[in-house]
């Protein structure tokens, strides 16, 4: 099989994914009434990996759309420290998308014990992960064969969107053109994505930056690009960034920025250029980076700021697939990798 | 001045600045007396850069000795996108040496108006975000001259320790040595971290990894080394490692793990074999470095696993000088960086 086959079929396939999770809201509607009935005061949400980024995208939903304090949680105070708060009031969201993580279920079962609400956010409703906790999200993606996660990744995205507007009693209005804006992003950055992959074939230090919501996004597509083309690849929140790692920036350093139509995405203009001055490569992806400077810009469809995330990974996916492939790599046997962990 | 005076000299300071931080934990006692009144039910720390570390191993003492949900917030929820959560029976930590941060500045603000204890946690006890917290711990670190944080990141973590521990009414029993670890680790290391800068001279990209309470020691490691060394170094959670990243582990890679005598240390030894597999060059610094395969140690004197990371950052930062004068640079004066931040 060619490389990079399997990713990019998946890839391809958000589009009919996606609209497809959006028709089954209604079952997702169902999880969140049964959430909303215990009204919960706190949030904390497990997860690992790609998933892990999906949860810090709850986060900004829960703290912004419910006005509840969230966290995310570290499934090893529990593993490996055998800590047991209480946790009456508390909504546990557990994401994952093979439900297999043994510490993610051994957390989560403990959380349920504590007395939290627990609901697993899996694409694998059999899974252990879905055994212990008390509900459950499927986010029908099919079963994912490639090894980065791409699919998995934008259908938890929106099952956590789609869960929590409704806990709020919404009906996912932002997301009821997800289909099209998947549809239309992917055919407008099919050209792009393959020059950009041109630009930074040789690039080894790459930063990654958003605020707001699209934080998620920065996150994923330092993960994306370090797990498809091994090019050593941080995120930072755009006012991090300022902090202290910008020193790091220089006329070497490719900065990926996401910068969507919203409030996250004006508060990065301020970010850029400073980072621009510096001399870096700024890739700017999102619906707003015409306003940015930028030496290469992959535009996203306009949306509602909360589901932005949903569709700025998706040119990142498809940089991540061709420059590995222009590196000679292929993304779909990546050196090293399986796709469940082990760890407690 | 010589290139890195400012920094030697607070890194040397530190057992002093400790010691006496201990010595005055009546004063941080008499905070939590007034926290533990109001009996918290769940804790929220905002921070930023090397402060952020120091909320996430505040956030492990929380979770495994007071047994409190805990989370790390998103200060742009409230002043990006004007969250206002209910935090009635909230903890709010601010965290920040300068207490300048005016997004921090302006979220504890908010959290207090929505019904939060607040208490911050600075080195500058007159600092706009004490003006606003209800309550303050001061980390008597003394003015930092040098960019990079030293002596306030350790200070920082001694002050939480206290503070954390004061509220289940302990009296800080395990940081009792800490000056006289602190000196010892810190002569231990003097010569070891000048050999191991010498090998680390053309290093381009270093991955940190940590479990359990070191993961915030793996995290300013990672920000240390970017921002005096100019060096691409990112943090993960050994257990997070193994679920991607490794792939992009190699033996082009300098993997600087910390690995302490406790939990979270064991935790380490797998992924280190995992790593040292694929022919990573690795960097062990902690308490237990003799159990794992490792190119170079560093080790640091032997503590409860819960004071450990204020004692495993100090060859942390002995290496980070020493690699910026290697590689012809000074860390007093790195390229672009102030102090506080002026994002919100």
């Amino acid at each position: 099989m060619k490389a990079g086959t399997l990713m990019a079929g998946e890839v391809a396939a958000q589009p009919s994914i996606l609209a497809d999770l959006f028709e089954h809201r209604a079952d997702i509607a169902a999880v969140a009434e049964r959430v909303a009935a215990r009204r919960p005061r706190f949030v904390l949400l497990a997860a690992r990996g790609s998933s892990d980024h999906a949860a810090l995208y709850a986060k900004y939903l829960i703290e912004v759309l419910l006005e509840l304090p969230a966290g995310l949680v570290s499934p090893s105070t529990t593993t490996l420290y055998g800590a047991q708060p209480d946790l009456a009031d508390v909504l546990w969201i557990a994401v994952s998308q093979s439900g297999g993580s043994p510490d993610l279920v051994e957390a989560t079962d403990a959380a349920r014990k504590q007395g939290a609400r627990t609901v697993a956010v899996t694409n694998t409703p059999d899974s252990p992960l879905n055994a212990v906790a008390e509900l459950s999200v499927d986010v029908r993606a099919g079963k994912e064969l490639a090894v980065a996660a791409t699919k998995t990744y934008t259908a938890t995205l929106l099952g956590l969107y789609l869960l929590i507007d409704a806990i709020r009693g919404g009906d996912g209005q932002a997301a009821a053109e997800i289909g099209t804006l998947t549809q239309s992003t992917l055919d407008g950055v099919a050209t792009a994505a393959d020059e950009a992959a041109q630009r930074y074939r040789f690039v080894e230090r790459m930063v990654t930056t958003a605020r707001g919501y699209s934080l998620a996004t920065a996150l994923e597509a330092a993960l994306k690009l370090a797990e498809t083309s091994y090019l050593s690849a941080r995120a930072y929140s755009g006012a991090d960034l300022l902090h202290g790692p910008v020193a790091a920036v220089d006329s070497e350093t490719g900065v990926l920025a996401i910068t969507s139509r919203g409030r996250g995405g004006d508060a990065m203009r301020d970010v850029l250029t400073v980072v621009h001055g510096r001399g870096a490569d700024v890739l700017a992806v999102g619906s707003a980076v015409a306003d940015v400077p930028a030496a290469t810009r992959l535009p996203v469809a306009a949306s509602a700021e909360e589901v932005a995330p949903i569709l700025e990974i998706l040119p990142v996916q498809r940089l991540a697939l061709a420059l590995s492939l222009a590196r000679g790599g292929d993304p779909d046997q990546p050196r090293g990798l399986s796709k469940v962990t082990r760890t407690r």
